[in-house]
């Protein structure tokens, strides 16, 4: 069932690796088809030298496991949240990716502070609250994913599609995993940017305004006018 | 038409991505055969993957596509701007390499803190402006290139071979696309020193005059004795 | 004898300088077989590119070599302390990975700082006080040990598989040499964190009790659910 | 002629470049053979990926060549004040390796704070004026290195064998020149880890003397006994 997206699931999450994104088993990967309303799945904790297609885990929207014989990531409640809360979302990648988890660990949000930013995201990336200790005991990977929906409120949030959790890390989304993939790598980057500016100056300003809309409009607005209309030959 | 021209911009294209200058698809190359007037460069936003000689686009001085199938990338007006004030440069590179656009994003120039810079800049590297709202609006790209024009004035651009744009990232010229691409190598690597010297000194002086001016000259001035007069056999 | 054992401990030793953890030859690695009472140990000083299981040597938990033609590493018997006080651990690994060093060159203990941190260390990785000078006379190398013991004194060693000797680096065990080794791993990689952090954030405060009891038990508790039950097929 | 010295010579340079010591052609390295006094050095500015030992230039030691087609380093004049001055090395040199560069730019010793400095320098790695501007008009390569040599004054150079010329970059030196290269490639790490320490702790203290003692003579002095005195088989 859905092998597609299986292989899609297990290519992004063995991409994760390779990019440096993940270290140890720290990250995972998830696609929704919105068709059957089933999510694929990274399954906990397994080594990355022997993943297959066949290891990926299929949930439904509640979190029931559909098919596959191992246990799902650990975090699947937090990108079920997402799933269920941003409706134009098709994949979810959440990381220890070093230099964005370095700003949700120092418990500051990513400023926009250049064009590179604003080529991908509409704004900082915002901190968002870790659960409290009573939602830790109740469903702490629930509670996880729905702070980050509570702090998006009605905004779209593919304008800025990832968030700082306090304390822990990256969570990264996209209209696909393959654009939640690319989005994880960009915000890595964008972090390591940063991060290099902020001990260059401290009191670093963010992009001027109408930079940051022209950035984000010519690669995402009504009138983008970069890259190809149609693929090279 | 001029095989040899798109065959060495897309080599440097490439090996801008393959020296870890360009993350993603963020910079382009280009060079001017000053003869024909034309202008070679890199397509808009495509895989490096698949990246070949005949996806250059050549264009005229004015922008106007001479050859081509693909849009030319979205910067080609910041090269053009350069390629008619500067008139002994024949390749620009713009990156968004790390370590220079983050000396652009804490708007910083990058000072001349070693004897490694003067073997290549006679002076800081200096900090443009970016366009104004007003020149955004009117055509963001021609005014970044005009921005940098500006402040080199009359001075020789070959002495300085680079400009950090505020905000933004590392512009980079040469006499060939290959200088430039080694320019655009030496800048990152000069951005990354400085930015580690000041961390060690925030106060660090720059290099004495008198230093700056051996280095320089022992290597591009008339009695320069740096390297071979002709290629080891 | 004991072939296995040195099989594995040649093949940590070598894993030790592939990930970059060994710099030259500054590291080693052992594993204890408490059956037969003997340490499995690296040579002192020898090339990575010619280490054969053939060359471990093996002692017994006084230090006295029972099988192997060189020398055992310098570091031996800061090794045996340990393994004579820590009751429940097979394998030590010693090195100066670049930013755990660091943390110990500072003279500071490593902060929890986030999830990453909790999910391996159910606290703050301590700081031991060097031996003193008479110590340093009569026995460099076993006090260096015994500080560390004497700095866990009844806590229970494998809560915090690590210690940093001030001015020197980083020792770590664990159940096996190989659980020794991933916790080295990931010692630097949350000592690169908390340098970066602490740059973003000179006063980033340590990670809520309730999350690093939540994230260290749903690892290691007796209600662990992090991994699988059995591995995949 | 001296056909094995070519060799050992040119193959320590492709080392530099091949550990990321050197940048570019940023580098240089040469090695004396005390019987004939002649020094073997690579030529100036040459790409390294055609560089043969045939390339290497033989000089006397007042700098005359007595074989080679190709231009000597720039950089000879410093080398051969070293080989003058300091009667028992046999090889030198010369990078403007990233971290090594960043404290001779901030005009910093570097601070010996951890046993792994110990091992191998006993004490600070000295910074060294450059020449003065009456100096760099009259022989400014001959100067650097009469600069270092000034220095170190009657100490003996191989318990120290590096330094760090203000606004330019290390000098190292060795018994040979293949241990002029590990002393530069240990050099390179400490810088790192001191620059990584010193942020960590401005104020960190330099390593305890009786550690520092401990440490260089277990390595270097007469009841050395780190390593084997044989090879292993």
């Amino acid at each position: 069932m859905l092998d597609d997206l299986r292989q899609c699931v297990c290519a992004v999450n063995l991409a994760l690796k390779q990019s440096g994104l993940v270290t140890q088993t720290w990250g995972n990967a998830s696609a929704l088809d919105r068709e059957s309303g089933l999510v694929c799945i990274k399954p906990s904790g397994i080594d990355y030298v022997c993943m297959k297609p066949e290891h990926m885990v299929l949930v439904d929207l509640s979190g029931a496991v559909v098919e596959g014989a191992l246990r799902p990531s650990v975090d699947l409640p937090s990108h079920l949240a997402l799933y269920r809360a941003f409706k134009d979302i098709g994949g979810v990648v959440h990381t220890h990716s070093h230099y964005a988890t370095c700003f949700a660990q120092a418990r500051r949000d990513l400023p926009c502070l250049g064009t590179t930013h604003a080529d991908y995201f509409n704004g900082p990336v915002p901190l968002v609250d870790p659960p409290s200790s009573r939602e830790v005991v109740e469903a702490y990977e629930h509670h996880t994913g729905m702070a980050i929906v509570r702090r998006f409120g009605e905004g779209n949030p593919l304008n800025c599609p990832a968030a700082l959790v306090a304390g822990h890390g990256p969570f990264v989304w996209g209209g696909t995993v393959e654009a939640a993939l690319e989005n994880a790598e960009v915000l890595e980057e964008l972090a390591r940017m940063a991060l290099h500016t902020l001990v260059l100056n401290p009191g670093a300003a963010p992009l001027e305004d109408f930079l940051l809309e022209k950035h984000f409009q010519r690669k995402h607005g009504a009138d983008a006018y970069y890259g190809q209309r149609v693929e090279p030959a």
